[in-house]
């Protein structure tokens, strides 16, 4: 689907063209190089033992027949690492111990707090002697009782998981109030509308595994590692093993994919521990899909109850969030994701008296970290499907109510102080509705239809705020280098995980140089030691945040070629200007002297040899929402318990559109994503082990291209005036509408409102019966 | 042999300390990394088909039955090659089209013009299949008549070598005068000595062979390889391919010798072009010894006449020289070492009128290029050998001779304007004939002996210009960032080879910045996507040039520092200084705050994020003279004709010396390269078809261990008001001095001059036949 461009700034040449991502061709052909490409010819392999309880005490590992087998090297358990606890989530360090992450695990543990923690490790000289080895490790458990519920879990009494940090599960209970609540609700003639929802454990199934490997180079431990974060994961490789900072070295090659897996710090401490321990041999530690699956991060359970005071004329009078975030077994991003939550709950509808409260709790279930929208993708399946019901129930337009109801162009929220800086979402909502023909359809639908096979058309819409300010920090820095060509090196602490990042980086440095597109050369690898410094891709923060730092370098670029031309021609640099590659007067745009003359004078010169590069941080003091809607027409098979997407489209308010081709590649990924949300993808865990029964793409229902509808995206383009060329963030927030749109849908084709995601068939079956819709 | 400080400059902490090679480790446990070690699992190998012929035209290739063998995957000949001259001296590009380096080949060639040069090149899945092919690929030539010697080569009629460029095979011919020397030598009472000298081709032998491998990751050529300069490579390969500057990546690992071999491009122009054609391909092409020894660089073959007019005072009036260089096929580093040697010639002496002509010749013998001291250890010996023979002559003493007439303090040469700022050659010498105790021993020695075997001492001096300024830009960049434990990284353009560099570098930035030395981290891959721009390891200028460009760097890296402590700790920057780590007060030198705090304050600061790095360019317009001594005793076995080194001494004036234990290893290193060069290398050329008769190591006769008598060396330490840390060249200077020594006490032993070099047995039988020592 074609984008459409409602606004446009200025002569922009390069923001906004549909250029082909930088690395189309290396991924296409293959060459490409990912960590596994990477490695040298000769290393050792290491792998993981993990638990087979839920929760208990190591008492003792029998290690000796596991060392006897041909071609095993090292052999470490839980009782031999050392008692350095660290944080794995990928957040900024504050120097304040009070907003540090959690520091609740070790290399291996001995107190065992999931089926699947991680309480040895062997290395061998193969894989085959590595498994083996593994297979004949004995461990003698002193087994706890256990709890996988989050609301269980709270309660005084309940097994404590944590028992060396609280003495309590919680790791964290807030709260907030706008207005006063309950005050608010003494109006009279305000319907009270409750319900609870619930969203699932999923997993972020990235396409290339949880890979690193480490060695030892001129006294550093380097790692070579599938991440999204290489400047935070050598900061707590650091923390985890002892060595300083300096001495360690992150490398970040083409990555397959992270979806917020890969923003946590997960297999490298471990693995620059076990090279070190064997002289700085190279040891590779790749995980298996099976292990990813359960031993790395999926996303958050959650469970709300949304609590609605509605006036007669459509206005909320109070509203009111309480939700239990399951934890799992380690902190990683903690209480981040249910704060994310609840705040966005505000956001979303934020004209009246609102209440939240937020519980994050440890369970004895796989470790939660951050994925694709943190929390918004809950929150949002929850409130959505929560306003359709207060439609239905009300008798309001859903349309019409939302847009009464929604954030307005100057909010500011009173907790965060992010501001509103722009909004296109009525004009989405509007785009969306025409494209879909909602209106017409949702009326045609409706209750009016009796037969097995029923349609129905749904909406969702969300908000979403640009980067983590003024929650946590947020820099950037970025280096550019002079070709003698009058190319330029672009180098970004910022990462490209797959989402696109690298080309719009160097559309921005090519715009604001005014080179050619192909006049800029950007670095794909993070390396950290001559990396820029950045805290990597989250928060769909790079374009908004490190773009800033692109600009920002560029023109510290620019200004260093154009004060160097202005020797050669002997003009005012400030009547400078560069366009087309070409020194050009900055009124007359008379061209006056080549970038590429200027780069190898500026090299080569006998009087003033001068080496040009520029190194800029950009400290973001701000921030921004970006919106979007969703709407989603289904057929409903009621006797096969099924639902078919006719007809899907995401319609955006992400700024200026830097490059459409891969904005329309973000929706498409990230609809995909929440068509898997909305109908098939779940973690299941057997209630008596905790044990995770589809550890593997078998049994886990993710979307297929044969389960996918044609996607389609629309942008309503606004230019946001604090967003480096009006953009604002895009990556994660595509997942999100998608969800409650389809639970929408279903309920308007079936009259069932199903208050769980996914609507997998025997969800279905069970909500068809209990309404009467399928027969005994 | 411990070394001795005899000067000593402020209070430096690490200039001067003898720290451990930053690199040592990783050497000895061999993780560090070469070009091989860096290959990806599946390459392509290719191999270059060499002429078998001198000189002739090559009529026509059939590669049919080759392309038949299974697993060629490519042939390349000389009629597919684009069109491109390039050069291949690893020199500064200059902008000025006169004073561009010769542009003589192609990247194979159909006028073969010697025994070994590149016609075709065959890329295959293995070595094997490779081999076989080169085999089967049939080369028709048209032979044409061909010249090996210099002399003859420049006279009219001789077969021209490169007649698309030029009429002559004289590549340059230049002169210069010092004062008018058929004026002065028409002094009354001149006593006027004559003589010719020969200096042999030799081949650098380093361990690494020539190795590179080339691939196109994201739309660059990427091509690793075992290099000197980098940033040099990388400019001739877009001359010799087309391709722009910033489409090309020069990648330089590890790299195991060069010795100005590897200050030429070799392998990469072709190898680029062989992976390109292939679509980006990995290809690896790595010379074997054989081709090492005939296909890549050997160091000029010069003959000389020298000529002094000399009073009977001990001075001189007039001295002449005359050099006829013999190039070889290719341009390569041209006439630039002819002239230098022709220049050290007046600087050695400069007190007198001096003529100076150079010619420097093509001939169908191997290409000639740089090699450790570019044309000084050719004028070196045979100006030693003549100042010994002068003094034998006219009855003066050795050291007087030479201190009367050699470079004093203050001196400015005439033709380059490089001025003595520093000298301490006067007491090298009183140090080294002390050492040696030469004063006694030459008398005892000299022509009092009889039996079969005598023995003899003897002596030879240098100066040897610290870079290339004024002849050549001289230009350095360096790059500093603040990891957040307080360390740096610090990024240099200039190439560690396994002189120590990094070693000297990481010194020069912990002294300049008040750091521990563990707390620099110095990058040893120079990598051009990344690393600052400098022209590499050439001419002794590194710790010079580029060590300037460290102590700006480091300056520019600490007032950052600095001025971000201000903000913590409210204190005037110009009061702030740095020692071992701490930011201290500038005059109490009261400890304030660890530069560690200050990292991670500036890192994570919530107010003032700021990643903080330093980056600066040195255009070095200076130079100055390093100078020495060696002093070697001999036991001649006459009949035997064999020379045994019985005590050898090298004393150096290097300025400070940075760094004694890596110093020491450098002159060791220098001795031993002239030691075969006094006794035993030379290229062994077959007189009827210009074949390399001893392209091995083992019919090449290197110096082994077992050959090796103890290297002694000392410094004697000035503090050059010109260098970073008063340091002067010191890499290539061992080399020179010592085969003159050692001719001069066989000499001294025997009373035989022996004007050529190496003095093998040969070569001695038939010299001592002719002294009539030998009988029939």
């Amino acid at each position: 689907m074609a984008v459409t461009h409602d606004t446009h700034s200025g002569n922009r040449k390069i923001i906004g063209s549909s250029v082909d991502r930088v690395d189309a061709r290396a991924k296409v052909t293959g060459s490409a190089a990912y960590a596994e490409d990477l490695m040298p010819e000769k290393y050792l392999t290491a792998m993981v033992l993990h638990s087979t309880v839920a929760h208990a005490n190591v008492v003792k590992i029998d290690i000796s027949k596991a060392l006897e087998v041909k071609g095993v090297v090292d052999i470490v358990t839980c009782f031999d690492v050392p008692d350095l606890p660290f944080p794995t989530a990928g957040h900024p360090w504050s120097t304040e111990k009070k907003h540090q992450d959690i520091a609740d695990r070790l290399l291996l543990n001995r107190h065992v707090r999931f089926y699947g923690d991680d309480i040895a490790a062997v290395v061998a000289e193969n894989d085959i002697a590595c498994k083996h080895a593994l297979k004949l490790i004995e461990v003698e458990y002193e087994e706890l009782p256990h709890v996988f519920d989050a609301q269980e879990a709270a309660q005084d009494g309940a097994p404590l998981i944590h028992p060396e940090r609280t003495d309590t599960n919680v790791l964290v209970h807030s709260s907030y109030d706008v207005g006063d609540y309950d005050e608010a609700i003494k109006e009279p003639g305000l319907v009270k509308i409750e319900r609870n929802y619930q969203t699932p454990i999923v997993q972020h199934c990235h396409i290339e595994g949880v890979n690193s490997f480490a060695y030892e180079e001129q006294g550093k431990m380097v790692c070579v590692s599938s991440t999204q974060i290489p400047h935070i994961v050598r900061r707590v490789c650091s923390q985890a093993t002892g060595l300083p900072m300096g001495d360690i070295r992150i490398i970040k090659p083409y990555i397959g994919g992270g979806f917020g897996n890969k923003q946590d710090v997960l297999t490298e401490p471990l693995n620059i521990f076990l090279s070190k321990r064997l002289g700085g041999r190279c040891v590779k530690l790749f995980y298996t899909r099976e292990e990813v699956f359960v031993s790395t991060r999926v996303r958050h359970a959650m469970n709300f109850r949304l609590t609605s005071w509605v006036r007669k004329d459509g206005t909320f009078a109070a509203r009111k969030v309480l939700v239990y975030s399951n934890q799992g077994a380690y902190a990683s991003h903690a209480h981040a994701l249910a704060a994310n939550a609840v705040n966005a709950y505000r956001m979303m509808y934020p004209y009246s008296a609102i209440h939240g409260d937020a519980y994050t709790v440890y369970t004895n279930l796989p470790t939660a970290g951050a994925m694709r929208a943190y929390g918004i993708p809950q929150i949002g399946f929850a409130l959505e499907s929560h306003i359709d019901d207060i439609c239905d129930e009300m008798g309001f337009d859903r349309i019409e109510f939302r847009l009464k109801n929604m954030m307005k162009i100057g909010y500011r929220d009173p907790q965060t102080t992010i501001t509103c800086h722009s909004t296109g979402l009525a004009e989405c909502i509007r785009k969306g509705a025409e494209f879909s023909d909602f209106l017409r359809k949702q009326k045609t639908y409706g209750k009016g239809q009796t037969g097995p096979v029923r349609r129905g058309i749904g909406m969702g819409i969300f908000c979403y705020k640009t980067g983590v300010y003024p929650i946590s920090l947020e820099t950037s820095a970025c280096r550019m280098v002079l070709n003698q060509d009058g190319s330029i090196q672009l180098q970004m602490g910022a990462t490209e995980i797959g989402q696109g990042a690298d080309t719009v980086f160097a559309q921005m440095a090519a715009e604001e140089l005014g080179f050619s597109f192909n006049r800029v050369h950007i670095l794909s690898t993070q390396d950290t030691d001559v990396t820029p410094f950045d805290t990597g891709a989250y928060a769909s923060r790079q374009t908004y945040v490190s773009g800033m730092a692109v600009k920002k370098t560029a023109r510290k670029m620019k200004s260093e070629i154009l004060a160097y031309a202005s020797t050669m021609i002997h003009k005012d640099p400030g009547d400078l200007d560069i366009e087309d590659d070409m020194v050009v007067h900055v009124g007359s745009r008379e061209p006056l002297i080549a970038v590429s003359e200027v780069a190898m004078e500026a090299c080569y010169s006998l009087t003033n040899s001068k080496h040009i590069a520029a190194e800029e941080t950009h400290h973001c003091t701000d921030n921004t929402y970006s919106f979007g809607v969703c709407f989603a027409e289904v057929e409903v098979d009621i006797p096969m318990a099924q639902i078919q997407v006719l007809n899907i489209v995401n319609v955006h308010d992400s700024g200026t559109i830097i490059n459409t081709k891969t904005a329309s590649g973000q929706v498409h990924g990230g609809m995909s994503m929440g068509l898997g949300y909305a109908l098939s993808e779940r973690i299941i865990i057997d209630e008596k082990t905790g044990r995770v029964l589809n550890n593997n793409l078998l049994d886990y229902k993710l979307m297929t291209s044969m389960d996918t509808p044609e996607l389609h995206d629309l942008f309503v383009e606004t230019d946001d005036p604090t967003g480096p060329f009006g953009n604002k963030s895009l990556g994660e927030p595509p997942v999100i509408p998608v969800a409650p749109a389809i639970r929408n849908a279903v309920k308007n084709a079936t009259g069932v409102a199903i208050d769980a995601n996914p609507l997998y068939p025997e969800r279905l079956f069970h909500a068809f019966k209990e309404a009467g819709l399928i027969g005994e």
